[in-house]
């Protein structure tokens, strides 16, 4: 947990620099080989791992693993109900585009060969979404997938010697609102950004994705630099809050 | 909760006629207008109702709502993961059928003209399967149907005078398991059951839907009287555990 | 055939328990391995049985084989035409749900070891409909299915000597409509019903399936088993006529 | 009826400018405001036209009407089962080329302001196939077209004193088979022909389409005019047919 | 190059059995193993032969190889913008049918045994359109052919003795528009045309396809003769210029 | 035009901070409001400008436009060929994605409310693949986005006063391979580079969009230093060159 008093000059009283509450709750579904329910603020996505022996065809042969993604939303996460991309019968853009990230994400800190031959697919449900679902899906994803990986030692189907983790991976979006620079963004902040930026960083501090968006005037090196001190500064809070979660005896 | 001491013959430790530990949370969610997760032991089902005034074109100036549902199941809510049918690009006939029975089963004790033009979507995604989730689904929409019919009223959509719903509704699996009945199978009995019915009863015992299938040898019509006893037994404890919900002060 | 002088108080002049003509034409199609074209009244399904050596993917070295169908609805069955599902691009729910229906009542007669690992795929199409389309659909097709069975048998692809199939299967609708229990709805009378049920029975008179729908106010015990006793009657009269047809000589 | 004694050398006893025996049944739906059952020996095509009131988008306002058209093959009509295009998701090529054909054969003799703002759907189901599916969609749909402009105007939909139609039309496939030309090609001549051919003609006798392609070796300007001259013929028999379906009182 | 002086009376100047100018540039592409991008007059279709050793499943064993061809078009191709059939999901009949056209014309002057058990796809897109396109695919895919055959053999996946072109493919569009036959149609002269032919045509002068609809009133014999005399005519031209394209060394 | 002689250490003979030979062929469509052929060496992009009048509805009565694009790629841009996205039936995720970030990157420069209630819609194909496609896409069709701006200008649909573009905007590749930060990557380094990043500068120098990605190794604050210093270079020169290629008289 990192919010306290909310008394700062944020919508919801935070200070520029301070995140929102960040709850996991490890294991929160029965069947699958890691899961856990993370929670920033009202945003509450269910990440879910899922270990199988094997890979795509394409890696078959290979000797090493594969870790994969799939991000949704339930229709009625939002304050207004979306239609459900299954009866649309196709995927949006958006959608794709976040699990492409959160993938590549969590491959970035995995040694493939180490996990040998097996695949873990990640699902990150949102079940309640008040901005930085993407950011809290890899967060949240990185503990499920860390579950697995164990799962897969303790069953025999990875090797118990090798470290298949070579890091943790946390994320954070960041935005500049009315001129300021601010960390893990809300809902309400994010419509009003003008500038929108979600940041993956490892638990030792170097980047795995930086993607800003100008959503209104284009931005600076200046305002670039300030976003990315926050955002270094939130996720080196949500690998402690990882670390915390994963300590705990299942 | 209708559970207590597990302690009777069945996997579970359960007696023939004892139904799992039920607990309905309301507005689990912040959003939506109504909200239960419902939780038959293990299955939990998210049910959200979304209230929209307006109606779907063919029911425009008709002075009548509609009610419509839509049942989905996260990707992990099994023992082992299934596709989405969302990246399939189409819904199963499954899924197709359960959101039909779930949309027809509220239907059935809503009173459309004194909803007036309104629409309300339930939408059931479960969290986690292990048997029921059909019943479970309908009868925890009921509740969340139940807090956005009092939205709609509270905002001035509806009338306030007028009574929209006639009756409540839950429902219950129930099924032939080594030739006996029981009620509330879990999914380790659901697929040795020789015979597998959903029934969906109204508060004051009527029925809404009787869907009994032979899933190995045909079933006679004293199993079929064993099985709709059972059914409206579980379908009243259910009543009364909706009723019970539905009077926490939100 | 079993009706003859329509002097009844039904909208064709029928009983309540009375059905109404019912015709099975087999052998319609020459190339399919069975088939019928069968009537009840007005409406008009072609069924059609297609015999495969060999068993999908997941029954593999099992031993035992598939039986399965797909019901549809030509565009202009129907008194105003429907739009063609392979033109939407997506089958709908109820079509989904009917194909179930019909492969389940069949499966529900058929011992796959004595069938070996073979496929029987049923087509039912509806030509013309006017109510009791889906259980046309199951009682044309058992003949099909019987047909292909002897077929299969010929041509030495299922041992001659097992009985593939355990019983004969028919199914018949039931309804509630101004109050009065009635056998066999046409469509007329189906629209109107406040409870249709769909009853599928073997020729010994034990239930396959049972669903019960209340269109209009729910239904209680005693109605239910007034439907049930004229389901049962009904499906005797279907199963002679069932037992007739495949006694002609091909 | 055209073919009698199957004496010649073709593979059913025909003599190269011989047809199959072609019967139209009129009116073989209840519901449909024109339909024909036809059938070019054991081809069978349900023909079924659709008239409604207005017109596409694209055509309001314009005073004249439309005419389309959608061929489709159930699954069981060929010797081997295909496939549902509903199932599969989309339409293949074959069948959006036919659908096409078929529309634009019959605009070809339709007046579209005489049609006024009206449109008439033409559904072509083979429900059995033994080559020529195409063109017997053709001859058959033309008589339910014929159908459903006598219903507009009876039903005061269409100005009763125009003449809709400006001709009939017909079709028929030639081809080549070991080197001779041969008329209306049934399925086993049709995969051995080296060249194929469908033509359609109005009943007077000038060209709508003209569809030759060369299967195996191309062919020259001499085997293009006899395939030209056999399908004139068989079109003016089946101009014939049609006549004198259309002639029998309802 | 075909036309030169534009003073005849058509809507660019030229007669009615000139051509318009066309150019082939071949390999237009670095990575495909024969491409040309061909123009006729402001219509430009960049063709893409692919050349991969293997065969379809159904052809697999069989020692003869595939030549398959997809046609499609840019959506800013035309003078107002159409939707991608990719964004819509689902191929239009008209690009199916022209896909179709395409491959089958290219079929008929390729020898699959001498080509031996590989595949060429080929791929035609219009990269502007102004009448003509599925023509000028047909003519400039038989260049990118040629090139990926000769690629084959260079790389020894097709064995260099063996003749795998039977002979050359071209063709050309045909009309009567105002009365008149003209040779390759633009798109001005397309679209008032009382009837259109596309004819395709071997180097020998051989018929491959012919394929004309009269648009508005039926088509007689003699201007069936006239369109295929122009036909004939004009691929010829084109027969000379795809072999002086293939002649200029790479 | 950027590079001279290829001389430095890279695959291609560039330095590190060198870009490839960039040109740009305005009005390359003779239908389309504007247009641009833009090469970045072999890498090839037609980008096609839409003008039409109106908005989509969710913007209708706002007063101000809409720009949006479309990326595609041809099956043989690349060297082996990738199935059609609309035989596919659905677009990938990298192509949503992409074609997002052209949209975005445009309107970053658009003044909306100048535009006025029109809309222009981008459709940028690759012709051919080299890397680099998506920020070659982005900077033509900056300029057929300023060629469509004057049409609607010229043509009055756009008041000629207002100023519609703030800025110019294009975009770069850059990427760290082998330790070392190289601007604008072809093919083989990119799938070679440890660090993947694209950046979109406006004319002025601010970002619009920077998406950094480790594909190898995580990256440190330096070497993001390093790559951004690289891309706002190779923008600039990127600026010069449009500004040439709209300076020529049409």
């Amino acid at each position: 947990m990192s919010a306290t008093t909310p008394n700062g000059p944020r919508v919801d009283g935070r200070t520029a620099e301070q995140m929102r509450e960040v709850r996991i709750t490890r294991n929160w579904l029965d069947h699958a080989e890691g899961s856990a329910l993370i929670e920033f603020g009202r945003t509450r996505v269910l990440c879910a791992a899922s270990f199988t022996e094997g890979v795509p065809r394409w890696k078959k042969g290979s000797g090493s693993g594969w870790v994969t993604a799939e991000y949704a939303m339930l229709p009625r996460a939002t304050s207004t109900r979306s239609s459900r991309e299954s009866v649309k019968g196709k995927i949006g853009g958006r959608t794709h585009e976040i699990s492409r990230l959160v993938g590549r994400s969590l491959r970035a800190v995995v040694d493939m060969e180490a996990l040998g031959e097996n695949t873990i697919q990640l699902d990150c449900d949102v079940l309640q979404a008040d901005g930085g679902t993407r950011t809290a899906a890899i967060t949240g994803a990185y503990v499920a997938l860390a579950d697995a990986i164990t799962w897969g030692k303790r069953h025999a189907a990875v090797p118990a010697a090798r470290e298949v983790l070579t890091d943790s991976v946390s994320a954070v979006s960041v935005g500049i609102v009315d001129g300021e620079a601010l960390l893990d963004l809300e809902y309400r902040e994010d419509v009003t950004a003008e500038t929108d930026m979600n940041v993956v960083v490892t638990g030792s501090g170097s980047f795995v994705e930086v993607q800003g968006t100008a959503e209104g005037a284009p931005f600076d090196r200046d305002e670039l630099n300030s976003l990315l001190d926050l955002a270094v500064g939130g996720c080196g809070e949500l690998s402690e809050i990882q670390r915390a979660a994963l300590e705990e005896t299942r």
